[in-house]
């Protein structure tokens, strides 16, 4: 497909989607998120040659939440190596993304780094690397970006730091399991502030683009990171991405994806493109239910799925 | 690649593994699979074009166990189409495959058709539409393959039904939360029987090929399952193939992937080919420990992963 | 108290309970249970000196349930001594009583002998005793009593054993872990039949005395059990006889008790006398409300209590 | 017996338990409990007359630990009353002391208060009602003793409050649920605090009188609780006392009694007496094994259980 018939088929996803913005909840634990206008849907394409492409309100900036998790996660595993695998796992968890319940099993050891528990350890190992770490995360997606414009809302940081007691609850217990080297406060101020990273749509799937191009920025430069890390960030998407829907999401689209309950959905179509799209009211999995839709279906309309043997 | 220097690539495989053959331990939880000899070593490629490339023990046949799941899945799948979901779940379980502890959490709705529980109940389903839901799993083989020569080893499956207290226990708690319509005995009878079948590294790639091709089988006939079934089977293996490594698997060797305690390894690489590898040692999760170190290395020779960029 | 006031005493608590009667849900997982008339009302107790007071519906028989597992346990230790620890905690589950979750955890033991996992692993050691074990049940209650006409109720047995899924599930999980010798069917056959026994509120009072007095049937001859198994029968009542509202019961009555899902509930009040309520709505735990109403009311009443410092 | 009968018989007991020291090993989860003498054993026991018998190292004060649960207890019920139920469950829990998954499934509430989460919730109540909790519980301590030099082990308070992570966890998680009114630094201040009380074995039998005496102390003044919530207390400690030994305790003991990491177990003999033993060395479940032996011999040479119909 080419750039305007891509344009035209999220253009028509849009519309045919906003139905759907009526669907389910705002995330309201915390007050900020809660007063986001929740009727807004946007989509966005970042082909392998550069071009990004808009629908709806694909420029208006939202706060990423988990989706910050992928990017946290490239920069520690671009400084640890391998090694990072010593101190998270890579398995599906079977239980909603902030249960302590596997980890008590599990004597501290996260299931993998897009639960909760793991977002922390990631967290963790960027403290003992940066003196901040939410600054470090910002500063890479800047240079993803290639543009410094991008920032966290200083708010919503705020009040998730006041409504962090889940996580201070995970921060202490692996803490109690001896694996947590830095202090639970200084760790959850990392998060949310990392939480609270404002993006659109296009930017998400600008800064993603490397994660379709086995670890290297289209356009130039070193790579990200190798192409073994590249495939296995896109695997742990598939598994886990998408909270406890990661199995329903993979059987609907078909792509490595990670969703955020700010309502934003990131889709990876390896070799081809990264995409985005959001809207904010979740369903009970914390997922944005127009923005799923709307990954659905330019999976369904294209035919692009990595486990499908047609080429769009 | 061409088929020579696939077999060329196999071949080296299996030299450069059977070292590994020592690692593990074979199934001893019914006594039949203990006598298998241990040190057995083969993989198959079958290509779109229906070549079928052998290496090592790639034609003797073994009791491929839970990779029967994946024929019964599909003929359930082809009988009840999507209502079949309403039955089964198709998110990761994140505990054993033989755990009844989610099952219990969520009123005996099986996680996923791949557990233990979700096998019995795709079994159930089969009971409900076959008098011997074994022999026609066994017919569709057949169909799959276009020959009759593969059968049940019926000691195999006499063992297995001796030893199936656990998958009794599974069986009869789903019927105390009234989801599962045949009788617990009927139901085990058949399944035992089915994990039974013995069949090569070669005939089980043969008969996986049409997940390779949308569902479709690449010489012809009609489709075995629509496009759609056939990206979620896949979907499926990827998430919950491997027991409780499936992410482990996904991060590794990057493709669909549905493995036995007979010792053998299935995998689908979509649009290209399917393949399948066999040893009897496993490792703690079940999983044989030279034919996934084969298939792994298979992955990284030729860069065929569903989360890469880069085509062979 | 005398015999009068406590005959006046219990006479006051059946007519001051009856509108109680009304409250929860007569039992029917299984149908002939749920045919019983719902505003029955009895109450009976048995003092040391061998007399039984009865008020209300005290002589009509019913289904004793789980209070069998009271005989079934003291026969098994009768026979058994100590070793029976082997085979079964004394630890109150913190989960409903026919969970699998801690069976689990816990390979196959089961918590304590009052959960249904426990009754079973009793049973089996009935099995491996006698040839009919819940004749043996019968037979013990029918030296108890000095009559031999307490009889099991074959239309109940039959019902319930149709609809023991549940209990068939546990049966075959401790199987796999190597913890029943006796086959499923035979063990729950007996288990079935023990529970279906009728009995009236005056039958079982009078048949649990020798709890209140340290193991001996205070009428003479030779002692149930010792002493100290006596007591820890009672102590096995008091922390785990009321499936899991045990501590409620020990907070609000105060005594051991043994209740079952036929409506039945049996107490204890050591040196002094054995009682029984039966009424058959229940609440959410399975407990009668009515008798467990009744039974606090008595315990108010009387101050009896084995947590308290007054003698009545 | 007598009171010099009573003196013999613990003299005795201590003599033949000394052996025991050398069993189990001293908490070591803070430094500061790791250096207590591991070879004490000390036993004390007041009666209604208000006398105390020692024996051994009764009068050295140890870290009473998990007792303050007791006294803590005792204090929010006086003030709290009835009401204090819709914060903490009173069912035994079936997991140990300090496990969250029970928490998760019950959303917040504690199972009991003597589970560190249904600790934390008292301590929490208290917070409300008293600027110093802590203070509060000393305070009351020494209204019970009629003297005031107990004191709070600084050092001890500080150890444990540096190593509270788990504590830190369970609070933060009952808050994330809207279970816990103060912030969880000032309740785990408290808390610790509350725990590094120091006390000896004459002082806890003293100080825990009014349990075997229907809430009323029986030297005199106002009724310390009224005769209901004394016996709901006594009940609780025979159900909940002993970590995840409940069971066993009253299986072997027969007696309500509360242990602490501290190596001491208190126990009440409704309407005779109140005890102690003291010896820092514990079994897996967190008891002290040669307290807990001599108790046990106290209870089998006197004959007292709550379970017996005997009267020593």
């Amino acid at each position: 497909m080419n750039a305007s018939s891509l344009q035209a088929l999220i253009d028509d996803i849009v519309a045919a989607t906003r139905s759907r913005c009526d669907e389910g909840a705002v995330a309201d634990y915390i007050p900020a998120l809660a007063k986001v206008p929740p009727d807004r849907l946007g989509m966005a394409i970042a082909t392998l040659d550069g071009t990004v492409l808009r629908a709806g309100d694909a420029t208006e900036p939202f706060s990423i939440q988990s989706i910050s998790k992928l990017f946290a996660l490239t920069l520690a595993l671009r400084r640890e190596g391998e090694s990072l695998w010593r101190r998270v796992g890579r398995e599906p968890s079977g239980t909603p993304f902030n249960s302590l319940v596997l980890l008590e099993r599990e004597q501290g050891i996260p299931r993998n780094p897009f639960v909760n528990a793991g977002a922390l350890v990631i967290t963790d190992v960027l403290c003992q690397r940066f003196l901040q770490p939410e600054r470090a995360v910002l500063e890479f997606i800047h240079g993803l970006l290639g543009r410094t414009d991008v920032a966290i809302d200083a708010g919503v940081a705020r009040s998730e730091r006041q409504h962090s007691d889940r996580n201070a609850a995970i921060a202490h217990f692996m803490r109690s399991f001896g694996k947590l080297g830095s202090q639970p406060a200084t760790v959850l101020d990392a998060y949310c502030a990392q939480c609270a990273i404002a993006m659109s749509c296009a930017d998400l799937a600008r800064a993603s683009l490397f994660l379709a191009a086995d670890g290297r920025d289209p356009l130039g430069g070193s790579p990200v990171v190798d192409a073994l890390a590249a495939r296995r960030i896109n695997a742990l998407m598939l598994t886990c991405g998408a909270y406890d829907a990661a199995g329903d999401f993979a059987c609907r689209i078909g792509l490595p994806t990670k969703t955020g309950v700010g309502g934003g959905i990131l889709a990876v179509v390896p070799g081809r493109m990264s995409l985005c799209a959001w809207s904010p009211r979740l369903d009970a999995n914390g997922n944005s239910i127009a923005a799923a839709a709307a990954i659905e279906r330019f999976a369904a309309e294209t035919g692009l799925s990595i486990f499908g043997a047609s080429v769009a």
